[in-house]
């Protein structure tokens, strides 16, 4: 990417790893596409992560893998061609079947100018489970080595989904998982499915590293979490799933009422639409 | 397509072409991915067009032309994918210098299985001005040729942008340029730039042909515009202008205040938004 060189690119892996030493605990909003990605950074997002479920939606697909690994990384190109602040990159199971076809989808990440990756610990489909914990440290060993290979120390986000799929003994086997995850070389760990702050605060305190919890309804409030020893919070699909539901609204009103008092309520001009991209062609 | 075989192809642009001899008034959102375009019409709407400054800046780009043919006909394709209903391609001067490279584009949009396309008499850009009218004339009739070489009876919406840069004399201008269309072969006449009532009827009764405007604040409500005589009204980028407003508040009172409650008020349920696509894989 013209705007970031490699070296760039290292300098903002090593920023974006540093964000995770707080306080203040980061907060990363997840885009869909280049404007969101834009519009969030305009905003005074520090970094900015990706929603596989939000990028598979913009491009006509459910989440889960249904879009292309090509499909994935040109979208992941699009919006670190219009950010400057650290991209971190959604890449659900990997988008491979084996640990060198998953090290090929994250460095091609990688080389898009993203510094970070989430790897999760399930793969979506029929009779969905935790992978085999061997397996996925051997994954994260062989991530590690990716990065020190490209010289990029991209920060690895390793989910667990264990409260997610709801399996027996969830808290256990989440600790269990990312404290193996964290040994591996993971960055940072992360407990999607948990949104009480008694779970999460216990939790924080059972992990070897950084925590990240999903934000957003129903989770408590940053300042909590933040008290609570989360280090990072990301919103999912919750910020797509909030602006598609205004727009549903905005949508009925005026099939419905033929009036446009919703969208009326507040509009980006139309230079401040263009003033998302001025000096990005 | 899959699901939109040739002869379907052409019932879908008749029937299209029948949505612009209303009442009721053709009421058209723009939509700028798959996701907003299926939300669209699961919202009701009868068919669908496309915003190009909302492609170009989901795609991370400023409007007029900054991406490639193929980075919009491929954005196209996304769309005509996951919906059923018309689609009508905002196609801005036609991605060509020649009327031989326009239809070379507007064939591409028609191959994705779109059944309508806007045609502008100006091109973006320094010293931006109206095209010499003969040339648009020429031009509108190469495309009517086009759709009868292909079979498909796509709608051309030609668009003056006489009040858009306004030009001297621009009602006159619009009203000469816009019947020199229609003359050529359009089927439904495109006036940008103009919003208030009595403008907008008196067009409406000097032009002889379907005139398009653009609703939204501050144009009419959807009645009075029909009262008025327009027969078509889309919304240009406004829809996605309305949602990216919505977007920045929810994530500035997210980093500002660290709390949900403008997030909290309407969000897609999850299922809701794999629901979008889950039978488009």
């Amino acid at each position: 990417m013209e705007h970031m060189a490699a070296s760039n690119q290292k300098e903002k892996a090593l920023q974006f790893r540093r964000f995770h030493e707080g306080p203040p605990i980061l907060v990363l909003p997840n885009a869909w596409d280049a404007a969101s990605a834009r519009l969030f950074e305009q905003a005074g997002a520090r970094a900015i992560a990706t929603t596989s479920s939000g990028v598979a939606a913009a491009l006509g697909y459910p989440d889960g893998e249904h879009i292309s690994r090509e499909m994935m990384i040109e979208a992941v190109a699009r919006i670190t061609r219009v950010v400057d602040c650290p991209v971190t990159v959604d890449s659900e199971a990997g988008y491979g079947a084996t640990i060198d076809e998953v090290c090929q989808t994250i460095r091609a990440v990688i080389e898009t100018g993203a510094v970070g990756i989430n790897i999760e610990d399930s793969r979506r489909g029929p009779g969905r489970a935790l992978a085999d914990v061997e397996r996925q440290v051997e994954l994260i060993k062989a991530l590690r080595e990716l990065a020190r290979s490209m010289d990029i120390p991209f920060v690895i986000n390793a989910r667990t989904d264990a409260f997610l799929l709801k399996v027996e003994n969830a808290f256990e086997q989440a600790v269990q998982r990312l404290n193996a995850y964290r040994q591996a070389g993971a960055d940072c760990l992360f407990a999607i499915g948990v949104s009480d702050a008694e779970t999460i605060g216990k939790l924080a305190q059972a992990i070897n590293g950084p925590l990240n919890v999903v934000g957003g309804p129903p989770a408590p409030p940053i300042a909590e979490l933040a008290r609570l020893g989360v280090a990072r919070v990301s919103l999912a699909s919750g910020l797509m799933r909030a602006a598609l539901a205004h727009l549903r609204r905005v949508m009925r009103e005026l099939l419905e009422q033929g009036t446009y008092t919703t969208m009326a309520g507040e509009m980006l001009t139309g230079a401040e639409l263009q003033g998302l991209f001025v000096d990005r062609t």
